[in-house]
């Protein structure tokens, strides 16, 4: 079986046992049949749990042989010492992936260490793939399944995530991911192998690489290489530090090794790094919701003038260049400010909106600066409508989008003040608009944006908008 | 009359001159004396517009001179051309302190700059003080009072603001400002003068600059260092980029300055430098609070392992370090922890929290490690409630806080996923508590935290924990 079929075992399997599987339910309870249920999966599922005949009304089998029909998947929560006799059974009943989802083993002690080359053994021997051990396994919102312990709703957005970690399966940011892998201690399955298949995946659109620590770094640079041809993977490698090393060893048993490899490697793979989920959240914001960036030339539009200062100093400390707007753009709002006032870029409409109403002054200025041939994307600073003479409708900037000239450069919004999330929704419902949480995030992702633009940016939902009903 | 009575007239007048007020009232008219009604503003108010003689009710005089009463401060809103015979005239009515709010100064032409200068001698000459041009004014909460033409609610906060823009009046992140200053243009008051003002304010606990030139370094240098002997001073300066410092130049006519030299200045007056408006949020929250830190050494509880990683990343990023546990602080915690597991510092009680309930584990981790001798401070990751199986009153963290041992530690959360917003206030509540949006952010804000302890921090509200209630 190839690299592929194995993925698909694991990824949208047609029928899953669960060995292990707790007889208690509820709140609290961590109950994989329980979640399983809930998700919607529609395949079938086999409870294996020797101490117990029924549970949630299914029938519980006494071991993975007694089971009829075939397995695709099989899921081990057992205590440690149970896992390899479970993993043994698999084998016999010719289950060809596993997902071992107890802990304590290369994360644990020296015992633990010597299970999971035991581990490993059986695999090899049997042919079969083991993803794990200490993984909350996988999630594939297409399918409504997903093997996580701890229940959480899911999301169908094109982002693929690769851990090292069950951390980001309730905790994913912003849109949340569609698909899914912790590879756990990845005694087997591991990194490489789930780029590989998300790289093939055509609903994933973009990939988030979670990394302590990479075993074959030429096999995962040849593969990245692959991917990142195709599709953008943004990496946070943790595990940095002195200290990061040493508990990246407590935490899956890998070796985190040097920091700077890492770093030369990602960019030889032309894999985006971040150092925080928050800037994930923000970077790939950009890269699904906007369309590609032909150049990095921004036009700002500020409210307040001290606003286009920091507009010009993230644009800069971010390789980003400030437009010089064209004389037909100058000429066209000009009208609209007092006769002292020189038209500049970043665009302060502080006081032109004073006196022709905000919504009025911040269209015109938007559709000519988004016609400007000088410009390839456009930064806008809003205030909160809440402190604000200004009612709500600001936001909708649907009659400025629709035009002809405005179709394909990004707009990105930082609203400043206290409802950022509440707005952000609004505005990011409209096509190629995109809310951040800070200027310097706005300029950081558009940076990114303009050295992506391979990837023909915003095809994450064929061109439309990701909307709020897309989120988790 | 000395530096500090003129900042007082500014800052509580008992009676204020609304010079070139609006007869348009209502939503989006942006009219200072309707602000200054609704925001309870208790002195006189006395309107000043040839055009008519009542607005709101109020009595509206032809000119400032025909007031019978005293005036402690004018408030001068008319077009630019008219600002100058509007400062005269205060002049004569033996006025003392004039905002003027007008644009097109030095922020404008060349006719504007010559404007300005004019203002700046009638000043001299009638030894008045003029804040502004192109400003937004003064906010006080503490006497409901603001010469804001944009409303917005007030916050009882602790932070005294000093800005060269209204920027930050309606878009203070936060806990907001309790009492603030935009000095626009600067062309007499200057951020010096108001910097020297909260000083010595006793309502003022932590100051925040945002600063896009400086005039008089050596003064600058001279006041800040007495001010931040006495309390925290966060400064943002923009205009640090090249594009950034031009924009400065239309947006106040300041010259924003090469930027090493600011930075060397900042560490030689003790202020703590910040580059986004998210960064001073999060610093601010921990310097007002949280107790003072001891040393720099951290203990974190962590829910998954991957975020003990990413946790020991952060720290050793910021300068702080991870504790060695004591031996008591392990042999108390270790009955809760499978026997294969070895008890590391960042404590993962992921699989503890499963086996005998996330609720009783964390607390007891957490009262452990606070009464560990070796620990200054801890920094917790939770799970967001909504995903999980444990409910919201894991946050009540109170029975922990309450012991004598854990009195004087800052525990500082990362709560990743959804509902960070939500549940910060509820963490907030609690003494000792604040809650962060990111863990490089909680390791930056702890490590500003542990050079600062000389503040003896917390004290911003009297050693209670700052309230839902004091937020914007």
């Amino acid at each position: 079986m190839d690299e592929k079929s194995y993925m698909k075992l694991f990824m949208e399997p047609e029928s899953v046992a669960l060995i292990g599987v707790s007889r208690g339910t509820g709140d609290g309870s961590f109950n994989i049949l329980e979640n399983m249920m809930n998700y919607g999966y529609s395949g079938k599922i086999y409870p294996v749990n020797p101490k117990t005949t029924e549970i949630l009304g299914k029938q519980v089998y006494k071991n993975v042989k007694d089971i009829e029909g075939d397995v695709d998947l099989a899921v081990i929560s057992t205590p440690r010492d149970a896992v390899l006799d479970a993993v043994r059974d698999c084998a016999d009943a010719d289950i060809k992936a596993i997902i071992v989802v107890t802990q304590g083993f290369a994360d644990g002690d020296a015992r633990g260490r010597r299970l999971q080359e035991n581990l490993v053994e059986i695999a090899r021997e049997n042919e079969l793939r083991i993803l794990g051990p200490n993984t909350m396994g996988v999630l594939n919102a297409a399918k409504n399944f997903s093997t996580s312990f701890i229940p959480f709703k899911m999301s169908k957005s094109p982002i693929g995530l690769i851990s090292q970690s069950g951390l980001f399966f309730p905790g994913f940011p912003g849109l949340g991911f569609g698909k899914g892998v912790d590879v756990g201690n990845a005694c087997d399955v591991d990194c490489e192998d789930v780029l590989e298949y998300f790289g093939e995946d055509p609903d994933i659109k973009l990939i988030f690489v979670h990394i302590e620590g990479v075993e074959n770094g030429k096999r995962f640079l040849e593969i990245s290489k692959r991917v990142t041809a195709k599709k953008p993977v943004i990496a946070l490698k943790s595990g940095r530090s002195e200290r990061g090393v040493k508990a990246v060893a407590s935490h899956t048993g890998s070796l985190a090794g040097k920091d700077e490899i890492y770093d030369a490697a990602f960019r030889q793979a032309g894999i985006i790094r971040v150092y925080d989920v928050d800037e994930l959240q923000e970077i790939s914001k950009a890269l699904l919701n906007f369309p590609s960036m032909v150049g990095k030339k921004i036009a700002g539009i500020v409210y307040p003038g001290a606003a286009g200062v920091m507009l010009s100093d993230a644009c800069e400390e971010f390789g980003l260049e400030i437009a010089e707007l064209s004389e037909e753009t100058v000429k066209h709002i000009k009208p609209l400010f007092p006769d002292w006032m020189r038209i500049e870029n970043p665009v302060d409409i502080w006081i032109a909106g004073m006196n022709h109403g905000v919504k009025k002054v911040f269209e015109v200025v938007l559709d000519a600066v988004l016609s400007d041939k000088n410009v390839d994307a456009v930064i806008c600073v809003v205030f909160p409508p809440d402190t604000q003479g200004y009612s709500e409708e600001i936001f909708d900037l649907s009659d400025v989008i629709e035009k002809e000239s405005s179709r394909n450069k990004p707009i990105a919004i930082w609203m400043f003040g206290k409802e950022q999330e509440r707005f952000s929704g609004k505005l990011e419902g409209q096509k190629n608009v995109a809310a951040f949480s800070s200027l310097r995030n706005a300029a950081k992702a558009l940076s990114v944006l303009s050295r992506s633009r391979k990837y023909n940016s915003g095809v994450g939902h064929k061109g439309a908008p990701i909307k709020s009903e897309d989120r988790v």
